[in-house]
């Protein structure tokens, strides 16, 4: 996450030129000496530390950009706000919810511009998917089905890391994955009200990183849930990290009355779009593939098709950050409240996998 | 239907020679002198006639294949059985289940072969998927999710035919071809156990038949559930009939625990398989084009992607049974029983709608 | 093709209904009585012989419908002409384009309807191209590359049968099948007035039939080639039957000034079509499911994507060569001519190969 | 370019960690102060100069990366090389295969590193073909079809720049995208001995860009041709800016005597590999998403599939390039006299467009 980050921040000004500022990478912040000398280097940063304490009270620093193991992100993000500085913090924004609610109104009290790290919804097709929605591409939004699935974690030699810890990782592929299908359903089709969810470990002990005999999971390997959106609509949400074939496999399907969108990041520079308007014998969807004009796509290449690629999806969640920092839009797409509600989301889908339950989301 | 049926009995011997039987279109019975007259030519039967019942009593006749609307199925079913013939059934074999269970306990007593019209699990493609999961090219499966998404009653001006209403058509999308769904699920992974859904109406009132003024639906326009199977895998199954987009859009996605499998009619011809034990950098979903190397692929032509089409199904289907007459297997794949199991996931799905509750799924 | 041919007879009225004429399966004629027995009693026909000269002579009989081994082509269909009987011969009409010009000047000169056996462009996704070239759907064509691609004789130990025997089959892959890639972009684009072309052979000896011993090939395994149609536009056109990983890959690429088209038989329900007209943020080629709207699509199922299969485009094959004896049309679309241009075309490459020069091709 | 180049000297050492070097962006030449200084901030270079004179010839300074116009590249990189500096220069080399065979001559003389900026060919997909060739994955190599196809200047209103220029260009669509798809085509079958071609040009006036009349354009719009390699495979190539529905199609697609391969850059991430070993009820094209396990793939994502993007192309070619300077390779893959090469196809092509005869290749 440090390289993707560095990679945007360095890329940029490159990028989105003239940009509303020049960001310098400033001060760097690692766990001792010698990885923070080596990170200075190599992501060219004038500066290298190892307090982040420091880091968020230096005051010729504008912007705090925290990616922090989860379990520190409150710690991180309240001092940083406390100390006047615009934040962006990586998901989940905290381990609960209620955390995750302390921050999103400590920022808000503050005037600090704040952002959560879901940059899967800002790729260009995903926001393309979003403005067709809103002009009325496809109607009445009916059902939405996203998904976030790989195979990463299926392999049961992959020895017990954090993230296969409760304590430290809220939940498994949900949080860590499935959080961004949440996201993208949410982003499309608005607040979820309720959640009805089924969850699955498939790997229960792990090699211990100390090299011998294994240690318990207790976290989700995979997750999937039926919803119900405020506005009507209904859908499924599915998430793992289990799931043989699967790589990158992070998308949606958005069925309107009149028309329908698919997108699925293992083709990221296209979306699906079917206009039932289209003439009886001409109808189909649609593969556009994504550029200049679309949304954001004007940062990158002059031609569609060219491709961007992950870190590319960072420079736009930079670009969003920045375009806050500077007025131009009132806040950023993703703010902390955003990534709130997706923890809110997250909260109820276990809860309703305990109870076997319908359980309401609460959206505040 | 008729026509599906006609084209299959018409070409199966065509297709599949030797073959145990040389099916004769002997009786064609229709509503009226003059329909029956006119399917008797176009369908190539040697006789035509008015009364099912009849038909049901003829000593020369060895199988009745019935088309008549759902309403009529327990009736002439039971007539059929009662007379000794082999029985082809279009589903739902029965508006309740408990029909369903009558006629499938009365043919099973009769010692008829009985086959319910699940046409669409019997493509090659669905076939060898099934073939593969057998032979563990996925390993144990994790979940399925299955579809039939179609927007062939999407438009509000279709008028009120019996399919949109429940005391003649049992239900709505649910039944007409969610009923496929469930069974390419239940093929796949095995008994459902349990079942928590949503339904959704979306065109509440439609034109008359007489041409002037509107009347109620009351059935589904789209269905969605979740559910578990027996095995301890779970999984979700959507349909509607207002999808738009979506053609014939009936397929399957299986996660295993060491591979996967997917398939949509729309590409009917061929089935996605991605095998994990293939080496790291030759990794990936394969797109197998069926042809005589697969599940009877060999009744058609000789190279793979010649392309079958959807009357091809019902040879396969008619091969099917015919071979549980000629007693080379003990029954066809889809009995009356697999309907009755499919219709007790159905009766359960609209009733965890109702309650909101996870509802369990009885299999007998 | 017996089998195919006799599909598409028997379905055809159930199919097309009403229609101009009900086909009745006379006289099947084979090389010796049991075979014609087995085959009279398979494909549904009322009587069986050996003799085609009888058949051909037979006052009862209207249509002649010849499926004999290709160098048998020309003396059957002078000797059908010469009864006055309509005639539909599989493709190729001949051996040589000098017996294809007679064959189609002794049909017009007779006034009999003929009919080669091109179904590759009959599938509704070839039609529907068609159709929106001649709707100005894509501008002027500006090139066309069309294709047969498969790899059915890609193993060297398939014996030596007639194909691989110039004398006995006229030419390899190129006529086998690189002559449906040839109708496609005659049909598409009009005629072809030059070729220049490059022939393989990747396989220069199989096992004789007799089961020891082997014996040369002298036809290509493989055939490209550039052309020139006389519209100015230019296209390339690939034929082999030694392909790995092709397996029924028949199709074409059309770019015209504002838009384009493509197809491959082996998605054969669908057409890719891009409209350049399409607002700028939402062009894409469509995915076009063939259905009831597009050409010949109503002969088969009420929804798109239903899917019909090889027998099928027989059955259009014959729709329309009825539609021409009923006078309904002036002549069928695949007219001997179409099938005499499609030969002068290969014999063109083929000259063209061994001179390493642009050779004209005559088109009449 | 220059953003190009100058996102991939910055992220280099962030994707590539350790590296050889650690790339200084250190002065920066623009044609006037302005813009100079403009560049300078944008690209995060140290310097900014307008004389290329004095960059070439400043000590300070190892590598010199030329993305001036391409009437430009000769006069450059041949005083880059007078200076012992390692030289980049963006295809194509030269105007003439004279210059460029000098370019290229001077280069190996002076033994300094020298590339040319064949991007396309690096990215990992193009990259495992190639490693699948390499490894006997498809055999022998039968043919190979490539291509460049986009649309971006179908438009007639696009004016009259100096790519429409021969004298300006060398040539047009041949040249500027063409080139990649021959790069890809020598790189995957190795040298090509003969072509035939045709060349088109549908836009033949273009407006000024004064603002008022049009002027001349004389370059292709599109060109295609055969073409023959030293190791007897055949092949096809076709390049177009003016192909409506083609955004950035360029890709090949290359069949073995035992397998095939094919690759379109407008899914850049993965490439279709069908292995005709593989059983025969299972084979079928693997599609597979780049990653870690691929070429270069461990420079940036873990995770297969998370998606690359041009610029990061560019990265592997500094990475290959920087390699060579580390003397970790013998030289980059994509050499001057692999440019040489293909401009020397080029010129062949355009000869034979003209003579309408097969034109021999030089290869030296």
């Amino acid at each position: 996450m440090g390289k993707a980050h560095s990679i945007a921040l360095a890329t940029y000004p490159m990028y989105v030129w003239p940009a509303p500022y020049y960001p310098v990478r400033d001060l760097i912040v690692e766990i001792n000496d010698e990885l923070a000398a080596e990170s200075q280097k190599r992501f060219g940063f004038n500066r290298a530390g190892t307090s982040w304490r420091e880091a968020v009270e230096d005051p010729e620093i504008d912007v705090i950009d925290i990616l922090v193991p989860n379990v520190m992100h409150y710690e991180v993000v309240m001092a940083a706000i406390a100390n006047g500085k615009h934040v962006i913090c990586e998901k989940p924004l905290a381990l609960t919810a209620n955390l995750a609610r302390e921050m999103a109104d400590a920022a808000e009290a503050a005037g600090v511009v704040n952002q959560v790290g879901f940059n899967w919804r800002l790729a260009p097709a995903v926001q393309l998917a979003k403005k067709l929605i809103d002009e009325g591409a496809i109607g009445e939004i009916r059902s939405v089905r996203s998904f976030w699935l790989g195979e990463f974690f299926n392999d049961p030699s992959v020895p017990l890391v954090w993230r296969f810890k409760k304590d430290q990782a809220g939940s498994g592929a949900l949080g860590d994955i499935g959080s961004h299908a949440i996201d993208f359903s949410r982003f499309l089709a608005g607040d979820i009200t309720a959640v009805q969810g089924i969850q699955h470990q498939f790997v229960t002990e792990r090699p211990l990183l100390s090299g011998s005999g294994t240690g318990p999971v207790d976290v989700d390997d995979a997750t999937a849930f039926m919803l119900k959106f405020a506005s009507g609509a209904t859908g499924y949400i599915e998430s793992s990290w289990a799931a043989p074939g699967k790589k990158t496999s992070a998308g949606f399907e958005v069925i309107g009355s009149t028309g329908s969108l698919s997108f699925n990041w293992e083709h990221m520079g296209e979306l699906q779009y079917y206009d039932g308007r289209d003439s009886a014998d001409r109808q189909g969807y649609r593969t556009i593939l994504t550029g200049p004009a679309h949304p954001s796509g004007d940062f990158f290449w002059p031609i569609s098709g060219y491709q961007i690629g992950y870190a590319d999806t960072k420079v736009i969640q930079i670009a969003d950050f920045l375009s806050a920092v500077a007025g131009t839009t009132e806040r950023p797409q993703t703010t902390f409240r955003e990534g709130l509600k997706s923890t809110l989301v997250e909260e109820a889908v276990i809860e309703s996998a305990k109870s076997g339950l319908w359980t309401p989301v609460q959206n505040d």
